[in-house]
């Protein structure tokens, strides 16, 4: 600190090279932390590849973090060095408003001090954001969750993310006992979704396009699993479900999701295709009290529930555990849906 | 009674004309009852126009019905002759599922003795049945409703759809005090939604085409009255709403409502486009946790308990009265938006 060793991206068709950013040293109300490690999530690529509008180059991505306290504050009272701790996708907001006194920090109301990404934002300090594919990070104690003991950081990591992009709907949307939860898709988050609707008290069923991955989906928790391109085994699912938790970002076809569930069942849509749009057809949204419902990660006290869930439940990401030079490799294949269920970069490795 | 007189159509170009149909002795546990009105819900010109898939010829509408019990079975125990009674969009339903014994027969799971409707449906005897637009009707008395002593049946009849369509979703999404609600559409949903949203607690505004009803609205319980093509007022709504009541058909803009709500909001979807299909922006959904619901009629037990509320709160609909040789007439002022509110039928000229 100041400077720290990260590794940033200057273009959309660019590559990660290793580079320095400047960290700010802690207020009195923030600490800073040395990051073990940082998941990749699919919004990393994104952002980085420009798909999803504006992105500021050169870009530090990463908003699934863990890591241990080196410095505190004067005034910090929750945390002290040596504290294992996490970050997610945001680092600030107004902390006054109406969501942000509820908890909801993630949907801040305010128009001039609204919820700050980790990366790909600009802070109160006026600099853009650099998120977790660097050595450390500076955050202000409000921001951040707290690793529970039982937990390892690298699994930690993906959890700020991927952990409550999944926990939260599902329990805002009643999965467990007595429920049946579809998970479409079993990759980043569909692996969490998994585990989190079968923790909860649900008959946990996963839809893939192909059964490649039933043997992990079973482990993880599902009652079974069947591909959607079984056009006999689909039709025996319908009307069947409460819940269905669909992770996939292109190819989502609500109506046939619609079709399989039951009088008052959910889609929760956490997927975004590259255009963004879906089609409804509105008939069979009101036949059945249906519902479709958008989810955006979580506010900091339920992502801290989230984590003790996990723990207390022994909820864990599948992980790859990759060094910082892999970064660009790993990007490929998870467009490819070659990774197994997230890559984690060691962050002990950016020096190399 | 066996035969009754009705008003029938016997293709989707056809015109409404005087018949006679045949209505069943009430069986043990049904009654008969001689119809003081029924009202025209948009639904009935929908399949009477063949707009909404097969349609059984020649034709007899009507779900929402009121008049006064002639004849019961010998082993009804609800209700008498002589009481006042309404029926709505349904008569039967297998009254043994899941759905059934929770009081949603509107959603009955059975395959094979599944919601039976008040019209162009196949009920249990193997005939079509007939509905409001008739002398008299022959139901089971577990699909009537009573009509409240405070209310006359010409209120009481829209009330059957028009009524239990709006109350259910708003109820069951929780409209009230400290909710923002907006109304889309003042018509013969609309009006009822204004009403129900109001008298619920909720601040009320609604959302029409022109200003042409504002005073209308004002008058029905909405705090405010938005054109909906006032650019500027519009984008001063943003984020403004827990619900959005749409009660349109055709150019329902989800992206643009999805705009107006505030985190967790929902818009209620009760209209149904020509073919069906809406698009919606997955984005605009996931950011804020947004909802979209789709919403059709109630349970009998519900239906029963939006009356008593109208009786409770002064709720009615507005109708305008109209002899059975003007159906014709009043399908094209519908069609129109001309009729405010709602064109209800004064069965004793059926004879005429």
């Amino acid at each position: 600190m100041p400077d720290v060793i990260a590794y940033a991206i200057d273009s959309p068709t660019g590559r990660y090279e290793k580079t320095t950013i400047r960290r700010r040293v802690p207020g009195p109300t923030e600490v800073y932390f040395e990051i073990a490690y940082a998941g990749i999530c699919h919004s990393d690529i994104h952002t980085a590849r420009g798909e999803w509008g504006k992105t500021l180059y050169p870009l530090v991505p990463g908003h699934e973090i863990a890591g241990v306290i080196t410095e505190v504050g004067s005034e910090v009272t929750e945390f002290a060095v040596g504290d294992r701790v996490g970050v997610g996708c945001f680092v600030d907001s107004c902390r006054e408003c109406e969501m942000c006194e509820a908890g909801e920090e993630n949907f801040c109301l305010s128009r001039t001090h609204g919820t700050v990404g980790t990366y790909n934002a600009i802070g109160r300090d006026g600099e853009p954001t650099a998120g977790g594919y660097s050595q450390g990070i500076t955050v202000e104690q409000a921001y951040l969750m707290r690793v529970p003991d039982e937990m390892s950081l690298e699994h930690a990591a993906p959890l700020m993310c991927a952990g409550i992009t999944t926990y939260s709907p599902l329990k805002h949307w009643g999965a467990g006992p007595g429920k049946r939860v579809a998970v479409l898709g079993l990759g980043g988050l569909g692996h969490m979704g998994v585990q989190f609707a079968a923790a909860m008290g649900a008959d946990t069923v996963v839809l893939g396009r192909t059964l490649a991955k039933r043997e992990d989906g079973l482990k993880l928790g599902a009652s079974d699993y069947i591909s959607t391109q079984d056009a006999d085994a689909m039709k025996k699912l319908r009307g069947s479900f409460d819940i269905i938790l669909s992770t996939i970002s292109d190819g989502v076809e609500l109506d046939v999701l619609l079709g399989l569930l039951r009088p008052y069942g959910v889609i929760i849509n956490l997927g975004l295709p590259s255009d963004g749009n879906a089609t409804v057809n509105l008939g069979r949204l009101i036949n059945g009290n249906k519902v479709i419902a958008g989810s955006n990660i979580g506010g900091i006290r339920e992502t801290q529930e989230m984590l003790d869930f996990c723990a207390d439940h022994d909820i864990r990401p599948i992980i790859e555990i990759i060094p910082a030079n892999q970064i660009n490799e790993a990007y490929d294949n998870v467009v490819a849906s070659k990774v197994r269920y997230r890559y984690v970069i060691d962050n002990a490795t950016l020096a190399d």
